[in-house]
């Protein structure tokens, strides 16, 4: 039996283990994991503090970097987003439906956990508590699988989220860190459908798509978000700026960040200056479409230091810089049909005072969520009332959107016959 | 580019059409498409005589050619069943849950249509027309790769399909039917996951196993049913065996009929020879072990003409047959072991008065569905309220259980800031 093998095994006994207890237990837990994530900070950074050292002996990019370093602020985030997790609601044993059939059968379905999870991910540490953490709460075993660059740390904490499990008998191995990261132990695992029931990756659009070409087991994806936005006629442009600003500048390498900035002829000429200052105010550059270029008055001979011509490739790219793509459109229609081609079926956005234009979009735009007169930031967990996520989903199928704690379970159908005569069905077909 | 990864294009154009038709456009196509079977009643029964005499001709197992072949009176069933779904209640555009965010903002969640089904089956040609109305009703394209045997049958359907959805002014490509029966043709309708939404493979286990290996597109199983039925000590032995009777003899090839037999010794010996009587009177075989045997009196020396002693491999068997394996248990916990080594997650019941056991089993029990009191047979979409179902799905993702409108459809989060100030998100990370 391969290491892996055994390790699924081990996490499917945990899952079965973990789905029969009770929340005040799972909270317990949690809070359990906080502390002692507390009180092990030092042998977290200690094993961080290596990572850190090997990845920029190899050269590594300085924002990897900086997202892999844990310091002491860092680590009471981490505890912290743990504790939250502990104070949310436990979606397990919901009733979603309960009917009383005319024989006398009571039929319910329940939320129920999902079981074993397979979490792919790369570079912040973090990410092994929190995804343990909801994993838990959920009543779910966990399989973690994080990048190379932090092996030495994701190993430390989840050392200290097992110790936590023991110490509050429960089953150790519901969380399971991949002791190495070769790829073909992450294939060995995504193989294991028998024993995981759902992966997760995380991470850049390769290690997606190498999980998705590669599993046997379901997969839950997070691609990339190539989000626009469309200023429609009729739309204050002091406002649409200031939605602009926070949907590209914020924080401009988050998913739900703005990449293309739609906008309506009739508005063009009013706010294509003011997109202008406001990427220029912050060294941001603009490539624009050439109505853009011709509104803005750039040309070859008058060139402006923020503003150049948009490239074909612009389009449909996510550039999770402080970079926006900018065209000028004549209809709510063309905007629809650019989003429909160059989308990624993330966050969509309209700014209208038009009724039936912000019902059109709602309803003809297909992605995980579709914002109406506010900046495409707002789809996160925390904003749509989740409270905590383990990544925003963009597939189709299971859940869409950030997933919480809801998007770690599934139903399970009971059928009770002790109002029923026989508890025999008769056969009509 | 491939003939079928034109098709898929085509799918999705007319996935997108689809998804905003109004529920009664959608309820008169579907009784066009009634309607027009049955007048076109004649050309599919012409064809779906060349394929029976084709199979005839290859050989082909007499319960096959049964479920293969038409006649008026099922052509009728056939259109029926089409009208039964334009009668159910349209789930996209449900409402799942709304609330107002502290910031004013307004977020929602609405149930919409997944988008291109690709169903893969087996055998009985009115899946073509069970499946088309289910994906149509609920906004959807589908793609139909049905098996080699009912091609003239799956075609001349899916030819009044789409004739029905011309005449109707819908987008004719929302029903295909892959014109090849090669594997090459279905691995590459497997692998189109920018696509197909889901893949739902419903036939032999080889079959679905062949989908799960070979698929890069999402895919909810629909597995064996190895069911279990437990009887607990206490339960009335004449109320046991009706349901007995009906789990495993109503109708032996259903995948919700009863595989195995648990009976608590403390009934053992009253139970089992209304068991052994009842199998024995349709012809059918028990399969017991020792303790059955014994009980039965069934020794070498003294046999009985249906009852066997059974073999390790009767247990986590799928009979599909007048066949039950028979196990006396000491105790609720025996059988939950039993259940959890040998069920398929399928479906498991248990019979008795003892209200903490029937929660035991009820939290314990892993499967899609769980009965007390009733047979297994009450786990099927008509009974359980949902009115009609493209199978019953085995796995835990996405959808578990019978697989009704709702499991074709996804959700969006629609996050509206009409009533919000600004639109700005304020930065807390």
């Amino acid at each position: 039996m391969s290491a892996i093998h055994d390790l699924c095994v081990r996490a499917r006994a945990a899952a079965r283990a973990m789905s029969t207890r009770t929340t005040d237990q799972k909270n317990a837990l949690l809070r359990r994991i906080a502390s002692d994530i507390d009180a092990n900070a030092r042998t977290i950074l200690a094993a961080n503090a290596e990572d850190v050292a090997a990845a920029d002996a190899r050269g590594i990019a300085p924002a990897m970097l900086d997202r892999l370093k844990l310091d002491a602020e860092r680590i009471q985030g981490v505890s912290r987003a743990v504790l939250t997790i502990a104070e949310l609601p436990d979606p397990t044993g919901e009733v979603v439906s309960k009917v009383t059939r005319p024989n006398g059968l009571v039929v319910s379905r329940v939320r129920v956990p999902l079981g074993v999870i397979a979490m792919i991910y790369e570079s912040r540490p973090n990410v092994t508590s929190d995804a343990s953490a909801l994993a838990l709460k959920a009543g779910n075993a966990i399989i973690l699988r994080g990048g190379s660059e932090a092996l030495r740390s994701n190993l430390a904490l989840g050392a200290v989220v097992r110790g936590a499990l023991v110490a509050c008998g429960f089953p150790e191995d519901a969380v399971q860190i991949v002791p190495t990261t070769e790829r073909e132990a992450m294939v060995e695992l995504l193989h294991e459908s028998e024993l995981v029931d759902l992966a997760i990756p995380r991470g850049g659009e390769a290690l997606i798509r190498f999980v998705t070409e590669n599993a046997r087991v379901p997969v839950v994806q997070h691609y990339k978000g190539v989000c626009h936005l469309f200023v429609d006629a009729g739309y204050d442009t002091q406002a649409a700026a200031r939605i602009i600003r926070d949907a590209k500048l914020a924080r401009p390498s988050a998913c739900n960040a703005l990449e293309c900035l739609l906008v309506h002829e009739a508005e063009a000429s009013a706010l294509l200056p003011l997109v202008r200052d406001l990427l220029a105010a912050e060294g941001g550059e603009l490539r624009g479409c050439p109505r853009t270029l011709s509104l803005l008055g750039v040309t070859e001979a008058s060139p402006h230091a923020n503003v150049v011509p948009a490239k074909e490739s612009d389009f449909g790219f996510e550039f999770l810089a402080k970079v926006l793509a900018v065209k000028v459109v004549s209809s709510l229609d063309e905007a629809l049909v650019h989003i429909q081609r160059f989308g990624s079926s993330h966050t969509e956005a309209i700014l209208t005072h038009d009724v039936a234009h912000a019902a059109r979009f709602r309803a003809e735009v297909d992605a995980a969520c579709v914002v109406v007169n506010a900046s495409t930031r707002f789809h996160d967990g925390g904003e749509l009332g989740l409270g905590a996520e383990i990544g925003i989903a963009t597939s189709r199928l299971h859940w869409r959107g950030p997933m919480g704690l809801e998007s770690l379970t599934t139903m399970k159908w009971l059928v009770s016959g002790d109002a029923h005569p026989s508890g025999v069905r008769k056969e009509t077909d």
